[in-house]
């Protein structure tokens, strides 16, 4: 009975951030600062590169509290800040959060955000402190909004804009499951008996709620020398492969029997009669690495990082003087490539 | 009639992202990357420490767009974010903006917040980057959300705690004026005919819509040696007094009759028949900084921020032993000083 009046509602913002300071581990000695300032200070070190990214989830929009659990939700838009690290080469260090909260949230639903941040950086073995952050009420959806501070060695970043004529297009792990997992789950709702989705998509799940950014791999990827440019998977496979052409100069064929989907997600895909191509085109937040490669690097790359990280990467495509433009090729030819992904305002 | 067509609802995010990037200066020679990739890259400097912080600004409960024009909230929700860094002596440098919209914003809308970001650095000389940022569509209110990086010189960084036993506790210009210029605009509201507000209401309108950060004085007092401890006044300086006291293990008596008010807020306060003292005491996003200074060093710092800023030091109060506790003393005595600043949670 405590526990549940302490969990009606929110405490004071002071004492809720008493509560997350509680659930953050002792910071890392390159934090001079950490929470409860007007400012966190950090030292960057010698010889370092500081990059700097931000992404926001908003309730209804970005996730839905009957599909993921909160602790899932905290994992999940900490790892889309990670991810943008990865693209550019760099390794996480510092996080900021900020959540903007409706009054019939909870304490413990904070907490639980806060715990699936510590979930992540325990699962990819990465010392990312929590600096700070910033808590507002709101008439309006929850928003869970973070700045992620990495570094990268040196001048060792990878840009979107870099491709050159000749590279080949790769592609880390596999595409996909991140909407066939989100479709499992609005099916499951209008089925009779709701949540009982069957052992065999419980990968394909875990990829649309708990999804892994490709930290290693990324550095690996840029350090490499053979990586020209690089951009993650958040948009959907067409829209950031169109943003990586258009940053570089450079046009596309896109071979479409060529885009890696794991098994288990094409028998998801199939039980939905979901086209698997199509959804692997279009599927946003799958946090993959998209990397155009000097042709001679592409094998040797491929075996690198499948030796140090298990990852796969898939050649996809050829990069292609800018006039040819940007096109999808399969059985039936070659048509443009299209911007299918995800955009806030015309979904 | 083109314009008006322009100007109903938000076009596609890449373009809004387009014409947001129209809206930006050239960036600092320090950025090595900026807005349009999956993260910014900055060049720390050498024997620079780097602060981090952030800010958000929610519709309906930090701002209200009947009282304050979209380029006003521009402007005060980056000043929030300059206060912090200014009240650990530091400089802003880069800055990352998160805006979640409801589809009945408009691009130009946008494009007033950004030129407000502008005028904030414009009307300080700094040269702050803006460097990334995310945009988000929403069901809830306007979000704008920004973090801010900034550099402090080598070590020089006042915290919230370091106070002594016998420090003065003193304030930068005036206090008050912020919450009087929000009743003002209540009050007008209530009046037959709005917007009608006297002339001489102007300097406490605009210390309620377009704060200045004390970017310039933080770093007097952080670099002076006599300052032990300074916060930002955001949350009220009652509030914010008891953080720092509570940080640094001191306690306070703070001086009602010495609190620096505005003749123009006073005439104000006036007018809307509020108590000028316990206003001051109250008053949020004041944005002044409030430092815990050596007795000694209390004279020369005041004159030397005067001279070089034109900004008043004003002493008004003593950090004594922690087991006194904090009070608030006048002429009816000596009372408990209460939290009266503003608690999200709690308001």
């Amino acid at each position: 009975m405590a526990n549940q009046k302490e969990d009606a509602g929110l405490p004071s913002e002071f004492e809720l951030i008493r509560r997350i300071g509680n659930t953050l581990p002792e910071p890392d000695p390159s934090v001079l600062l950490g929470v409860g300032d007007d400012a966190a200070a950090v030292a960057p070190g010698p010889g370092m590169t500081a990059l700097l990214t931000t992404d926001t989830f908003v309730e209804g929009v970005d996730f839905d509290i009957a599909f993921s659990s909160w602790r899932q939700i905290g994992w999940k838009s900490m790892a889309a800040n990670y991810s943008d690290i990865a693209a550019m080469g760099g390794v996480p260090r510092h996080a900021l959060t900020t959540l903007c909260l409706p009054a019939h949230r909870t304490a413990k639903e904070v907490e639980a955000l806060y715990a699936g941040f510590r979930d992540l950086a325990r699962h990819t073995g990465l010392s990312v402190s929590i600096v700070g952050g910033d808590l507002s009420s709101t008439d309006g959806p929850t928003v869970v909004s973070i700045t992620v501070w990495g570094e990268a060695e040196g001048k060792h970043i990878t840009k979107r804009g870099g491709a050159r004529v000749g590279d080949r297009l790769c592609v880390t792990g596999h595409l996909g499951a991140s909407e066939a997992g989100l479709r499992l789950l609005q099916s499951a709702r209008e089925q009779p008996v709701a949540g009982s989705l069957p052992d065999r998509f419980e990968d394909t799940l875990s990829r649309h709620r708990t999804p892994v950014p490709r930290v290693s791999e990324g550095g690996i990827l840029a350090r490499s020398g053979w990586v020209h440019a690089m951009i993650d998977v958040s948009d959907g496979l067409s829209s950031d492969a169109l943003h990586l052409c258009r940053k570089s100069g450079v046009g596309l064929v896109l071979e479409g029997t060529a885009l890696p989907i794991e098994d288990g997600t094409r028998r998801a895909m199939e039980d939905l009669r979901l086209d698997p191509v199509r959804t692997a085109l279009e599927s946003g937040e799958e946090f993959e690495l998209l990397c155009a490669v000097a042709p001679d690097g592409v094998d040797r790359l491929a075996a690198e990082l499948a030796e140090r990280t298990g990852t796969p990467l898939t050649s996809i495509g050829e990069c292609v003087s800018e006039d040819r433009g940007c096109a999808f090729a399969d059985h039936t030819g070659l048509r443009p490539l299209r911007p299918k992904g995800y955009d806030h305002f015309r979904s």
